[in-house]
């Protein structure tokens, strides 16, 4: 069975639209996710741009993020399919692990908890295959690298590209 | 820089000690470490298996651990040679991420949070060298392996094995 990574924020969870909400709640402007594409995480917004980097320390950041569209369907069926492991770069935040860990019950209950990695660095993961947004995660990975599209990588054009999960199902089913 | 992987429970951190310290608070019955030498991790009680079983899960088993003797010393210098992980099997005990990340700013406050992973099953590391008290997680390494001693793997004899900090100090340093 081949050993697949998968990643959380902007790839199953959708951290894009909590900060979206997080920004409409703080500041009373809706953004919308095109305005976004293109630029850096978080400089897309048109102010604030120091507080919007701590959306992610502040809590229920991370427990009430919806799951990216199609992705608990198409990752219930990877799990029959590979080794596959759910690697978020978590550390950073923490009090992110025990919502990320409780996210991870309500949506994708199918998960046995020897497939979550908690990290800091993914550069110490391996596998033969890694699906995430951020090309600093997958440039240190051993495997083949996809990039699943977020508005911040929109530009990067050195990694296959998947832009959903629809595309991701059909390259991996 | 090779990468060393270093466990925490019964590795930098006193396990056995607690588990004992536990066992004294429930029962009024001190054990020898000693006593607990070649027996399955928790059998070496007189009795109440299926309680000691149970102490991982409650609070504060990780957070009040005593750190294994010379290991922040040892570690310290081992950070300065080696690209140093401690990585934990800590997502079968989810109270235990936010202890373990705890106890590591305590005792050793001199790792970032780029060298700590909290996994489920070690298989999806990699690194040159692993410091480990279980033979399972050792099994799956790509690496060189090594046992750190505690009562429940005296009798094994299929690595190489560390009896404490100071021989892993004469090795890797």
């Amino acid at each position: 069975m081949k050993r697949l990574i998968v990643d959380m924020d902007d790839v199953i969870a959708d951290a894009t639209g909590q900060f979206i909400n997080f920004y409409e709640r703080e500041f009373g402007v809706r953004v919308t996710r095109e305005s976004l594409n293109h630029q850096e995480e978080g400089l897309g917004f048109p102010n604030h741009h120091d507080i919007i980097q701590q959306f992610p320390f502040r809590e229920t950041f991370f427990q009430t993020m919806q799951p990216n569209e199609g992705s608990q369907e198409i990752v219930e069926k990877l799990n029959k399919k590979y080794e596959l492991y759910i690697v978020s770069a978590a550390l950073e935040f923490p009090q992110s692990l025990s919502e990320k860990l409780k996210w991870l019950g309500e949506h994708f209950p199918f998960l046995h908890w020897k497939q979550i990695v908690f990290c800091g660095s993914k550069a110490v993961v391996h596998g033969d295959y890694m699906i995430d947004d951020l090309p600093y995660n997958l440039e240190t990975f051993n495997g083949e690298k996809f990039i699943f599209s977020a508005p911040h990588n929109l530009h990067i054009n050195t990694f296959q590209r998947l832009n959903n999960w629809k595309e991701a199902g059909e390259r991996f089913l």
